[in-house]
């Protein structure tokens, strides 16, 4: 480390182990290991210098955005450097004639967001986390969010990359431009690679017009889960092209009455909130309200305004706060077929009355995409073994229903024991092939993704 | 061969010398090298006997679709066999609830789309060879199109691949879901990798909600190619959300007048042809009307039946057989940000009259994606010394300008020479490395797209 803090400026390693064990972990409940140490790098000659070091010292290197991960992707393995990027925050370039811009990794998503809508544009990536992720974090793990049942995932709004290798060579992928197919599509292999193939250092992704209009939003209240699943298939067969569209059970709206009171009835099973920001989104929101009562709701909100609207998406936005509350989290994240959505509801209640287990579920319901929430002790620190045995259940499940283990979140740590279940033997000779082109020493990440 | 022929079902191996030329070449002028033979795979059985026959006698492999490739991807190399999967042609399940279609690689892609409409769907991506090209080659090729303006390329509509790798063995990619981060994105890999990591035998693609009105079409005429481009700028930065936006020059346009006498008129310079597909089409068609006139146009032809659209597509659809008539051609591809398409324009014009070509440009213009087609003559085989000259110069000039050398092609044989120019030497020896992982041999279709 010495080394390492004289080929650095000033201040760029930190070795306080609190400081250090503070940026060891992310949102998940896992225990690092002892890092070595932080380089709180702040250009990419500093990633450079660093993973030089680390490729001559073959020391393991966790590199880290916002540390907002829920797979345990940037939890510091033994002995590692924790290579943060959250320094790196600078918009270098916004081009609104070419929609694009060209950022470093640590801006946090919501500020890139906030540049484009200056011009009229939108960064339309927006998980949840969006206020306190980065975008290299979100780029690492293919984010996924609220919009993306209308705009896609991170991916679909990445053009190019700049990455800092293993041994410190600096890689330019992709484009500046919207299309392009020389090479191997480099960019796509780095998106989602949870930081084991190299550091991202500079990223050029494509912006989108902002809509035109504020959003037109609707909340449906449903006495039966299936019912709520059949409006939401509804919706889209009807090509409603809602820019959300979002599933909470039972448990969920509870967690979320008894710390707020919203006034949740007591035959409500599930509530579905749908949002169109089209030209045209108040026709879209009527003809959505309307599927829902054909499909069986026992009640639709209609906002008028934008406070109203702010109201039903502020109960979507309760949803995670108020789970922390009841206790520890281990959050998941399937991902199904949207036909199946229904089973796999089904699975989860039945996961959880077999196990004993309290299993909160939000679903970005256009997409298949769930996030059953399983909790458990404040006081307890890891999942206890009724909770994993409620999830495997869950994963086999989403695996048999055609489905997968994680939609978004990424396999980090936390999956890794389920990845072959879905991806077979196979693939994983594969990643593991491609992984020593990148780092043939192993020393970006390693334990983790793949 | 003969192995071969008996391991396989009867008449699945041709090797008439006739029959084999003829499926050793695509619409490129390139000159194949002599195949060993063809094989006719009619199933995926058939495609890894044929890959496990090739790794057992370390016989180079050329993947085949429909052969409507512009880069020579589908050329016979020298002692090869032709591998055609135009067989494979069976659309397996269209599932209208989830979306997606699960089909075999021989699908010809205005087929799939057809089915896709019997249901409400459609399946986006519409390479202007959509009638005679499949969709595994659009795959091979990451394909775009008129609509990818504003649906994306071919990457963009595919979540899943069965692939069988060079030594026979069947790897499945990514999922039926829309979304899923497990494992790095081998999907995303096969796309646009031209046959040279493994033969694709199934695609599980996305369908989108098909429009549910006609679309509204305009087509204006400029007498600046500038003035053109800025509509085009214009257009987008309103948020019109073209389905379409193409624009032809004055060598085009006086090609297709020539053959089929259009009415052109003598100072026009540039057409652009632009739809929406949109339920207020109409309203964004009035738009783009607006901002052609505030940008210049002479004249903008505003369509009000299926009819008149046809007609104003109808110039775009005979763009290519109308330059056919007038001489070989060496169709080009090059991609630059959208602000950059004057330029890139008038850099094609300047190349033109320098190195004294017709050149006759097509462009995608809403990507940015240019086809300057290099015109020469019938009796002559090749492109002239002078044609290559131009041609370099309009890559060069691509590249300066923040493009890339093929927005939707490929590099196949003819665009080997500048890769490297674009990717740098770091980006070959990582794409020869990641090849080197699905196919230690290097019998899957050596020396072409890296
Ligand atoms: C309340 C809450 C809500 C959330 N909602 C969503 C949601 O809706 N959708 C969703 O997808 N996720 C969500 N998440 C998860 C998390 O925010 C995302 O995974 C996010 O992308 C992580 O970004 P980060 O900057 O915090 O990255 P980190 O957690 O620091 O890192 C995540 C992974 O990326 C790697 N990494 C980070 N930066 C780089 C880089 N520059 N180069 C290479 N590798 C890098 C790390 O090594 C690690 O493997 C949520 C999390 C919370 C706490
Ligand atoms: C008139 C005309 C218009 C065109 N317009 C467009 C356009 O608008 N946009 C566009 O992108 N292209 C266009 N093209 C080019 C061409 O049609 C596309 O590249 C198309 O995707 C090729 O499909 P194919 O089935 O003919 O593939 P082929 O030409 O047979 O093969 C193309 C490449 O894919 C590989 N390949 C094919 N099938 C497989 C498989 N199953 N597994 C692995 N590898 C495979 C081959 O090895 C080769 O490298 C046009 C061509 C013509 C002649």
């Amino acid at each position: 480390m010495d080394l390492l803090a004289k080929a650095l400026p000033d201040g760029r390693v930190l070795t306080d182990p609190d400081v250090t064990d503070s940026y060891s972990r992310d949102r998940t409940f896992l225990t690092p290991g002892a890092a070595l140490g932080v380089v709180l790098a702040q250009s990419r000659d500093d990633v450079i210098e660093t993973m030089r070091w680390a490729t001559a010292h073959r020391v393991p290197v966790v590199p880290r955005g916002a540390g907002t991960g829920l797979a345990g992707g940037a939890t510091a393995s033994e002995g590692c450097v924790v290579l943060s990027v959250a320094k790196m925050a600078q918009i270098k370039e916004l081009s609104p004639a070419d929609e694009i811009a060209v950022v470093e990794p640590g801006v946090i998503t919501a500020d890139l967001d906030a540049a484009a809508r200056e011009h009229g544009l939108m960064y339309a990536p927006d998980p949840s986390s969006y206020e306190i992720s980065t975008v290299g974090g979100n780029l690492a793990t293919n984010a996924g969010g609220l919009r993306c049942v209308k705009y896609g995932v991170t991916r679909d709004s990445a053009l190019g990359l700049e990455v800092v290798l293993a041994d410190g060579q600096v890689l330019n992928t992709g484009r500046r431009t919207v299309k392009g197919v020389t090479g191997y599509d480099l960019t796509g292999l780095f998106v989602g690679s949870e930081g084991t193939l190299g550091v991202i250092t500079s990223a050029t992704v494509r912006l989108r017009r902002a809509p035109l209009v504020p959003p037109a939003t609707i909340a449906a209240e449903f006495t039966s889960l299936r019912d709520a699943a059949s409006a939401v298939s509804a919706i889209i067969a009807a090509g409603c092209q809602p820019s959300l569209l979002e599933l909470l059970d039972r448990a969920t709206l509870k967690a979320i009455d008894d710390w707020r009171n919203i006034g949740l009835e007591a035959g409500v099973a599930a509530m579905l909130i749908a949002q169109s920001d089209a030209t045209d989104g108040q026709t879209a929101a009527r003809r959505m309200h309307d599927l829902c009562m054909e499909n069986g709701a026992s009640f639709v909100a209609v906002s008028d305004s934008p406070a109203e609207t702010e109201e039903l998406i502020g109960i979507r936005r309760m949803a995670y706060s108020a789970k922390e509350r009841l206790g520890n989290c281990l959050v998941e994240d399937v991902c199904v077929p949207r036909s199946a959505l229904p089973d796999m509801m089904t699975a989860i209640e039945a996961a959880a009355a077999k196990h004993d287990v309290l299993i909160c579920t939000v679903a970005h319901a256009g997409d298949g995409n769930l996030h059953p929430v399983f909790v458990f002790d404040h006081g307890v620190p890891e999942p206890p073994q009724n909770v994993w045995d409620a999830a495997d259940e869950v994963f086999r499940t989403a695996l048999d229903l055609g489905g997968t283990l994680t939609g978004e979140h990424g396999v980090g740590l936390l999956k890794r024991r389920w990845l072959e279940l879905e991806t077979g033997p196979l693939a994983s000779g594969i990643n593991a092939g491609i992984k020593k082109v990148f780092d043939p020493l192993g020393i970006l990440n390693p334990g983790k993704a793949i």
